[in-house]
């Protein structure tokens, strides 16, 4: 395959600094370290923790200036010296974790996401709201041909997250989870994955439309609608077939009370992962019955290599259908607009040539 | 072996009203029913719970009149017609899971404790501060002849209670884990398990006299001082060899402020194992460190029957020796006094001939 | 409820001595002691077992005079005194686990199929080859109103066994796994508990209708047809998507080469899960294969009873139908004598009124 | 720290083709690549794979011509570009995982010892029989300076290997393990972890010598001579305190016989693993009671990067004291001639300044 012609300069979307604006401008295409390879971004989804990243209200600091973007899909265009396993002309993804160590106690046991020298994409390394993004090569997403490259974009972080949550909860094929934020971003992809990995799902929101898309579209046993109910913790209890409670709970909302119900609701001996993060929000949970019905309360972060190749492998077999409306790069500021308004429903996904 | 002779009446400790007082008096020595033995106690714990028992400070009601107890060790002197495999004769203990049905989802899976149907010894039915005391035959602790009576009774609680935190806690030999609470009945039998399971302790507790007991009697490998620290997170973390935190926490304090820190210090991964019951605590962690961090926070009950089986199986083979003192079933209330003005060092285990 | 009549006469399959034959007579109807039930036995699968049974040519001796049959589908129409969660009038299934001793070791662990005193039904207990069969209350398997009794049967021995293997192999939704004789019984319920779990079936047999079947109805990815392919262990491996082999391999294959090239094929880390019983076999492999590629060989027996309830809830819910063919219990002779010319294909249910 | 002086020409034992022999001579130093580092090897044990590898009877081609060797303990002398996290004046150790790409399916699962692209150190690269070896800086073992390196040599394989057979077994602490072979190299490593690890160990081996290691060194509760005993397996089960046999067996042996016997002695639902590689050898287990006591035969290899560490921690605290003897490197071959005499106990290690 002959070598694609590189610009030297590129269209990209800019913080300069915390609190914004994003600013579209065009700046510097980089090169490839030794381990390195430069992506050809066609396609980028946006998500809430871009928004964070942009307003500085995480208890970590992001790179200044700073290009955003973690959901990057596209075409390997140049490789560093080390590089063997990545070919020009692969399809590739930029991931939330760009690069880690592969050395420290974290790695060694494929928890990369803890490395502490881990690089995070559009955060403390620059990200995928450009036209070429650099990443690390053992980290990168690999894509098959076969992949539209619009629709597996949000799959490269939100689609990880929430299969990564259903992994760490450890429901076996044939229980119960509830899904807590079940209409959202997160909350819909969660219950396509779950449904795939064999899992009775109990969606949990409010709206009667939310409840229709659940039910009719995703694959959702029960809808329980937070809004309407009286008593949450009964009715989600009631929601399952011996009425124990479900076997685990995933909360992807962005609010801190339903981190409370949980631990209430959950059958004794289940699991209650926490995705989602509320800015300042705390998990609560009584001593007494977290103890004597043996429940356990675990943080689920984004998912390693080895979670990230199968999430993607369930969207390749055509399980995973996350609803995305596509707009031009040019036009970041308006989703985020949207985002403040809580206006979105699916997922927005970037065009870099527009 | 010929029958043994079983007198009409017996001395007991009973409570008539919750609040208490317990009286010391003659009652009537019960029969086993078909799938039951009735046990001759020679030696009983005394436990936290029990005081709890009489206050009614738990959320879950006692039976009334009430024989408290439940770390009893004995001798067999009947059996229902069911029982098969406990001869007359042989040493048994009765613990805190009196009987399950051993038929729900929960007894299904080795989750005894879970089973709704559970019976509580000196709690929903009459425990061990009596001379004979009933259990379900498939429940009772197997004991076997080379064992001290007096001294296994306190395993027959703390023991199995601290030992399933530890298996619950997930660390591995050698990893390192945290005990909260070290110097006390629990945390002392803790630090002696976690030895005796190949693991590496960090005691947490305050007083010279702790941190000796600790590092040169328990087998601790470093005591931080709670009181003195100037940061408790820090110096955690410190005492571990590389900094990044003990594997594991195991909570065995009766107060709230541990609960809240050390889902801070655990190492990213770690488990924090909630056993203590403080009247009223609640469990508090920052979500989003939990999630960066992937921590899991679990509460530990009581341990099934296989749990049981198994620390008792290290107290045989002499590797746990829980420090007890002996006073006369008659003094139970002194004992109670000393637990409410928080003077008990170790256990007190009563002799029901006295 | 009124309490059923209960005939003292009915109608059963007996074999007298070792090697046969069966015959249809009416013989007593037996009354439960105080922890069984007595079920009116509606329908019987028929299962390779017991012809074993017949004719004696496993390594353990069965009773004698023995009633056989372990895929009973029925009614509770009396109970025991000690019974309190079965009723009459309740839909129940016998299983090979007729009842186990849930004290020992093994029964502490959940491993009842383990337990050194298990009764096996239609082997050393009578089975449901008879109108009227005693099964351990705690054991019996809990049938909901809305099952298909002669449906269900077969789902009782057959199903629970393919799905405590499909368990054993440890393979995770959105992995692999190769089942080998996947056109038989055991193998067409393993295809279909494997999709309804997630898994990427790979089924692994001989002859088109078997190939048809396997692809179109039971929903396997690939089949790979052992007669006609020249490198089974190249053509396995082919059928995985990154040609390293399945993460599984699941032998309900009755010869024994399919047990040999297993260990060949699988993945590295895999696991062979050996479920059928090939009479005198061995299990073969490489010592330096299997270190180097870290293969994990396990033998599976039936499930517990978690594992039964579980493999009974995949079929209330419609996701296994095994093809099956109804005949009176008076005609047992007649299959038998099909099974031993392997004319079988699906499974024979007898009704017991016939 | 300055720059260590690193020569140009070293002495090294080479091998130029297979069969041997092997040939003690000067030889260039070579210069580390861009992630690797130069190890100024002090000490390197000699291990039975070693003379595998000159011999060339294992079903895998060693480079040509060949520098053996897989135990090498010394310090970094040098370090590619990228190379950040070991320094140069560090303790480092080469072990027979050499390298691996880090980035495929079974890296990203932190298998890496089953990487398709691993370089074997003195193997398929060359290894610690020379003065200075070079190392992938991510697969070099981190040694501590308090560490002894003539002592830890042998652990940097034998140790790290059985460590792993164990972790593999799944015996938990209180649990027993039967390790056959207990009385070499391996098992009497074996045997020092699995106490420290908080097993009851079962010492399988031959002669009095052996048996008063096993029980006074080594902390062996049992021993059983397997040339004197009339009947292995009952010996063996009679050796564990219920008589049923242990939870796990660890085949260190070099001969086919003991891979057979010890599926028929473990304990139902137990695990045989398998870490020795007699040439040729052959699994072989009845179908019938392997699958009817659920037990699981395992190939345990090498360890990972985090197997590892661990294990060198455990040599670290002074838990393992592996017995070994010192000889110049240039008296390899004596060595070898010893091995194949089988008139080695202990290990031996190299000095690289003889």
């Amino acid at each position: 395959m002959s070598q694609p012609e590189i610009p030297k300069k590129q269209w990209a979307q800019v913080i300069e600094k915390t609190g914004g604006p994003v600013e579209y401008k065009e700046i510097d295409v980089q090169q490839p370290g030794p381990d390195e390879v430069l992506i050809n971004i066609k396609y980028s989804g946006v998500c809430h923790t871009d928004l964070h990243a942009v307003n500085g209200d995480w208890p970590l600091p992001t790179k200044l200036p700073l290009v955003g973007g973690h959901e990057g899909a596209g075409v390997v265009v140049a490789r560093g010296e080390l590089v063997k396993d990545v070919e020009i002309g692969d399809y590739a993804g930029v991931k939330w974790i760009n690069g880690t160590c592969l050395a420290c106690d974290f790695c060694q046991q494929a928890d990369e996401p803890l490395c502490p020298k881990a690089l995070l994409s559009g955060y403390t390394v620059d990200g995928s709201f450009q036209q070429y993004c650099i990443a690390k090569a053992a980290h990168v997403a690999r894509l098959t041909k076969d992949m539209d490259l619009a629709a597996v974009a949000p799959v490269l972080c939100a689609g990880i997250t929430v299969y990564k949550g259903l992994k760490e909860s450890g429901a076996r094929p044939g229980q119960t989870v509830a899904i807590v934020g079940a209409g959202g971003g997160l909350g819909s992809l969660a219950q396509q994955y779950a449904k795939a990995m064999g899992l009775r799902v109990i969606a949990i929101d409010t709206g009667d439309e939310k409840k229709k898309m659940s039910i009719e579209q995703l694959g959702a046993a029960e809808f329980v609608d937070f809004a309407k109910s009286e008593n949450v913790v009964k009715d989600v209890q009631a929601a399952t077939e011996d009425g124990l409670g479900p076997h685990a709970v995933i909360l992807v909302a962005v609010n801190e009370k339903p981190f409370q119900q949980a631990a209430e609701y959950v059958r004794p001996r289940g699991t209650v992962v926490c995705i989602g993060l509320p800015a300042g929000a705390y998990l609560r949970a009584p001593v007494f019955e977290t103890v004597i019905k043996m429940v356990t309360i675990r943080g689920s972060y984004v998912g390693n290599r080895k979670d990230s190749a199968e999430a993607l492998d369930f969207f390749r077999r055509g399980l995973i259908k996350a609803p995305f409306k596509v707009v031009g790069l040019s036009e970041l500021q308006s989703v985020y607009d949207k985002m403040v308004k809580g206006e979105i429903a699916g997922r927005y996904v970037l065009d870099t040539t527009k």
